[in-house]
């Protein structure tokens, strides 16, 4: 490969400590600051907010586990307004 | 990685004897106390109550196991009042 | 772990001959006797009643089958009146 | 276990040559004389009767296999009227 | 087992140079005449009609290769009148 | 077996360069030229239009690759008028 | 095989550094740049415009995980005007 490639893990792995958004495969969304991940890429966060179609409907104070299975979407940066 | 990180696994066995709030792929909810868990993510509640669309609509007195397979989600601290 | 933990399949093993509650992924409910269950959590059911949204749609006069890939949750105690 | 335990597996052996419903995931029940399986709980029914939500919808003359990733309940005696 | 017993895959083999239906998950059907299949169960149907909701909606002139994840019911003989 | 069998991937393989039509579990539907595949039946296709109940949705003018994951049938000879 | 065949892995390799379209299972789609893949298909994009139903939703100015258990189809080029 001649372009210098970015590995899916290494992008979570950049992300600890910082903001993310993670879209469930139902299309929930999860914004907050990632904690911790493993190879199944099941991912750790804190201080969540839920969204759904973009609606907040939920603020979650402590840590969430979402499981690798479900999760569609991981954004570094976490959810912006429009 | 420089960010002191916390592994999935880790947050769910910190949590046995604690409340915890559980979510399906469906959206079902369930909050309990963790009372067990295995590698697969299959986890042992107790005193659970049910919710659907945030509505209580049951309550199971004694133990409940939800399979791994169908967890999307795990908030350690349960379901709180929004 | 310094909390005594509980296995899920420990808890499916000491159901053996009592009544359990069992919630497919479709949210479909079935109501009886566990008398077998493998390490796939395929379990056996006896004197089933058959519930969708909580209300009893059939009975099952003998021995049913549930497939482990569709069980989401498993309660022992069976079905209660809330 | 100190419980006489039936493996699903035995149940679904003891059925040959007898009357079974099965269920799929998507809910949708067939009816008839079990004449074999293997150990992904793939089955054969022979003289099938299939239902949707209780109506009996088709008759199928021969044979039929079921692939076991869609079979969510496994019902020895058949399909009986409620 | 003390009754002779049709293997899955035995049913699908005798099958070959035959009419067959094939019912997916999602209950689309197709009817033609099996020319191939492997262990996963995929199979290759040959002047395959397809049927939705049990009214022809295509014909498809040559061969059709269905993915064994897919399908949910094969039935030896191919789709009957009713 | 008596009869000369076909292997579902042996079709894939004689199709390369051919025209072909793939659907998705979805029933979405994909009709081009297909130019590669491997073992996991990923299908690499040119030239293809895209169809939602047999209505042409869109064209894409080079490549495209479909998971085999969500593949529910593949047919040589593509999009046919009916 | 006769005809020179391209790999579904080499047509996702090839296109890194360029604009690509990937549609999930759910038929979401996120046009952008591939910046980076893996074995699994988990792909990372960057400058995302996510559409649902061909309508803009969505801009995401970095980078962007997507699970390849979602990823129904991979576009490599991007979304193009109609």
């Amino acid at each position: 490969m001649s372009i210098a490639e970015i590995l899916p893990l290494e992008i979570i792995d950049k992300t600890v400590g910082q903001p993310v958004l993670v879209m469930l495969t139902s299309h929930r969304e999860f914004s907050g600051t990632l904690v911790g991940y493993d190879d199944f890429v099941n991912v750790v966060l804190e201080e969540v907010v839920e969204y759904d179609h973009d609606q907040e409907i939920k603020r979650h104070a402590g840590k969430m586990l979402l499981s690798g299975n479900n999760i569609a979407m991981l954004v570094p940066g976490g959810k912006r307004v429009q």
